[in-house]
């Protein structure tokens, strides 16, 4: 197999050959079809903070996969050899592709199987890599910290990559979603997916007084002017790291018994469910491909801020 | 009657002679035994903003109430002329006894009978009455907001009136109890309640790495280092108003996945549960008394921080 390896901060994606991974009792071989690229992976290449993070060092990186089993270890009953599948990022044993383990930016890879989730009909690997991590985590904060449901009133702050596929989800399941954005091209995107009205500011909400407002920017002032605006009783998601900390009014925290809630990550039910909508049609997020041989670069091109929605390394 | 009104901002309050109340419907006409003052009160009779806050004006004050029924309404089936009952000073029609309809500081008041709780045996109408705002409120915090259960650790900051009731009402309900205080003297009062440790400062928590921390003091910093401190996935409920602003670490709520609650109010189980712990002698909240013609007076010993404990009137 081959992979690229990350060895240190600030040095340069290594491509490795390796012996091929064999499926252990309780996991799947997969082979690598589609490898989204993150910006976690650049704050890896650049933040030595993250050695500590990692579980070991050289590691091969990756933590957007989609691919095909090529074989199955004992005790595997719920998949097979040809399913199609994709990887949650977040290991059920705490690790994960990429940072725990080896992960997708290679031919191969080895994921315990309770980390798998089916691909449907009709959504591609490259579709299928793009929603493990970004739509898993938009849709995480919306759903299942948010408790989103038909009927409710949900401000989206940012309709950026996550926020427009949350704001979208959030309309396919019968919300009226109020979306804020300073972007004016943005905000006519929220209005094309469904959204009851946009606003430019998050102090406009105040005059709608959602139960549920969800910070997929999180610059700090978002925060703060969400828990004024937000509902009796209601509810402050904030995934967004704009700005790593945010001055808020705590008397109104407090006399509205607001709860703000931090939400990361996700679960393989968050994935499943970002998969059904792409294959009902309703998400189809932007994607940039490249190749494998890429990947390296590509990073370098994700720091630089040049991609349009999401890189996705094709292997097919 | 007679009661203490409440006639405008920085005015003192009237006593006056009113036609008895008389039980509408599902109301009960409580005979007051005892009437809890509250900075609450000071504060409605300093502050503007609460012009806009109350129902009507002229109101007679008074929202922790203790008393006797003498009279019910047609449909009050689980009360009866001459029950011991505490009111509860959140009313269930959005309204409460001293700001929404008249209040305690009265010899009769009229109240929903949704809204009483019987005292128990052992329980005095001062306890009861103290019991009513200042109790329902910590404990509200801790067990509902907060979710504290046998074998928790849980981290109480401030040690005053509510914090100490809190926290031993946690400590009774079999969580490990943490508790930070900047006073020495109330370090050594934790540890007599029961507090499985003190601390002085709300970041040494970090090393405890509580589930939930409740802030009863709100300094602004107190909420912050307690987001910091909390565990993993963990709950910070923010009930004192101490500062009324708080600049919070947002990655650190995110990445940990923690929840900020604010906290406020309560209901009449709390009250009950409250009343419950009396019974079996475990909270004993330190209490001034005064009589009826010296509310007014105490009132302005509250505003000059004079009182040691609850002050309440006792009408016996």
């Amino acid at each position: 197999m081959k992979g690229w390896e990350f060895t240190g901060t600030n040095e340069p994606l290594v491509l490795v050959e390796k012996p091929d991974p064999v499926a252990a009792p309780g996991t799947v071989i997969i082979e690598v079809k589609a490898a989204g690229l993150c910006h976690s992976d650049v704050a890896t290449l650049r933040d030595p903070g993250w050695m500590k993070i990692l579980a070991k060092v050289p590691i091969i990186l990756g933590h957007e996969i989609a691919g095909v089993i090529t074989e199955v270890g004992e005790g595997v009953t719920d998949f097979a050899v040809g399913d199609r599948v994709g990887v949650c990022p977040v290991g059920k044993d705490g690790l994960g592709p990429g940072n725990g383990r080896d992960g997708g930016y290679a031919d191969k890879v080895l994921v315990p199987a309770v980390d798998l989730v089916p691909i449907p009909e009709g959504v591609t690997f490259a579709q299928a890599a793009a929603g493990t991590d970004a739509g898993m985590t938009s849709y995480h904060a919306m759903f299942q910290k948010g408790g989103a449901k038909a009927g409710m009133k949900v401000g989206v702050i940012g309709i950026g990559g996550l926020g427009q596929m949350a704001a979208r989800a959030a309309v396919v399941a019968g919300c009226d979603v109020y979306a804020v954005d300073l972007s004016p091209a943005a905000r006519d995107l929220a209005k094309e997916i469904g959204c009851k009205e946009v606003f430019e500011n998050v102090s406009d909400l105040a005059a709608v007084a959602p139960e549920l407002i969800v910070d997929y920017a999180g610059f700090g002032t978002t925060t703060a002017d969400a828990i004024d605006a937000v509902a009796v009783g209601g509810t402050v998601v904030l995934v967004g790291m704009g700005k790593l900390q945010t001055t808020i009014n705590t008397s109104n925290l407090i006399l509205k018994s607001v709860q703000l809630k931090g939400s990361v990550g996700g679960t393989v039910e968050d994935v499943a469910a970002v998969y059904e909508l792409m294959a009902q049609g309703h998400l189809n997020p932007t994607i940039t491909e490249i190749t494998f041989d890429e990947i390296s670069d590509g990073l370098g091109r994700l720091e630089r801020h040049e991609v349009t929605g999401r890189l996705v390394a094709n292997l097919e």
